[in-house]
């Protein structure tokens, strides 16, 4: 039997990440009741992105225009790569604006149970990059999960054959504002097995 | 300064209901990081939608026909109409499909603090529908929040004047599958003071 509009939008809505079946009904429903108010701007806005906005070929960012404007921002420090997993994690960075150099964005992380091995990664991109540019470091900053910490691996394994390249993580330990009590095992572990020297 | 498409569309992602600015965000990067397998369906999606789905100007319903195809449904009891607060509840009610009489979906229960009073639901149409038709018993199916139960009574007492109309409303007491020490005491209240006589 066809799907009616409705039950097409419900199924359509639902599969966004995070929004559940009830979600998506109630969604729906919003944009169903005030179409003109509702989801005409919605459909303008899509539209527009749909037309306006593309994957960098060269870090993965989602910009306007493709080199994106970070890659194309020359004032960037250019010898820096810092290795995220996605865009968010991208944005993070940007939002708090310290970092002055470029991205790679890998596109999700090596994980043996949900099949992402190094080809679904752009793991061969990050090299090409790296051999073509002056690059000086490659930050990972990847997540500390057992998937994030793989691909660390697995990277910095791959790029030890550039001899003048510094591979760099980021610092684990205690976060910021964290009290000693509520920190789980492996990160008071880690913390302590790093510890400082202040004096 | 004008807003990226980008940014754009985070933000009409983030004022649909129950969709906060982090889920908006995953939401557009689900959307912009794969155009073609993600976007572009959802923009079918909700064009087809807008095109083909209206509301009934009957009875509220959201459908492909106007009148819907509840209200164009001779075998349906038309002397029956149960009015619901919201689409939704329609159909959960025609999930279920125990029902066989038409509906009126008010658009929302009136509310002070929201500023929601009887001209902002559709109070005025159900009494016309009424007056009309021969309508021979109205289910007020509202929720049993004060909102609902306001509106409740301020709708049976404007059907006060249809002498042959029986006005009726959902029975309160103990949800199927209760156990009596979890419920509040409003509803144990209700439940002890509508008992029933069982032999």
């Amino acid at each position: 039997m066809e799907q009616s509009p409705i039950d097409k939008l419900i199924n359509d809505v639902s599969k966004l990440p995070g929004i559940g079946r009830r979600s998506a009904q109630r969604i729906a429903l919003f944009l169903l009741k005030n179409k003109n108010k509702n989801l005409k701007p919605l459909i303008e806005s899509l539209n527009l992105s749909f037309d306006k906005i593309d994957e960098c070929k060269i870090c993965g960012n989602i910009d306007m225009q493709d080199p994106c404007n970070i890659c194309l921002n020359s004032s960037r420090d250019q010898s820096t790569i810092c290795v995220v997993e996605d865009v968010s994690d991208l944005w993070t960075f940007e939002k708090i604006g310290f970092y002055k150099g470029l991205y790679h964005v890998l596109g999700g992380s090596l994980s043996a149970i949900q099949g992402i091995g190094t080809d679904e990664i752009k793991l061969e991109e990050l090299l090409k990059r790296v051999s073509k540019n002056k690059t000086r470091e490659i930050i990972l900053a990847l997540g500390t999960t057992i998937e994030g910490q793989t691909t660390s691996f697995v990277i910095a394994e791959k790029l030890e054959q550039y001899k003048d390249l510094n591979v760099t993580r980021l610092a684990q330990g205690i976060p910021m504002g964290g009290e000693v009590h509520y920190l789980d095992e492996n990160t008071l572990n880690t913390a302590f097995q790093s510890r400082k020297k202040i004096t």
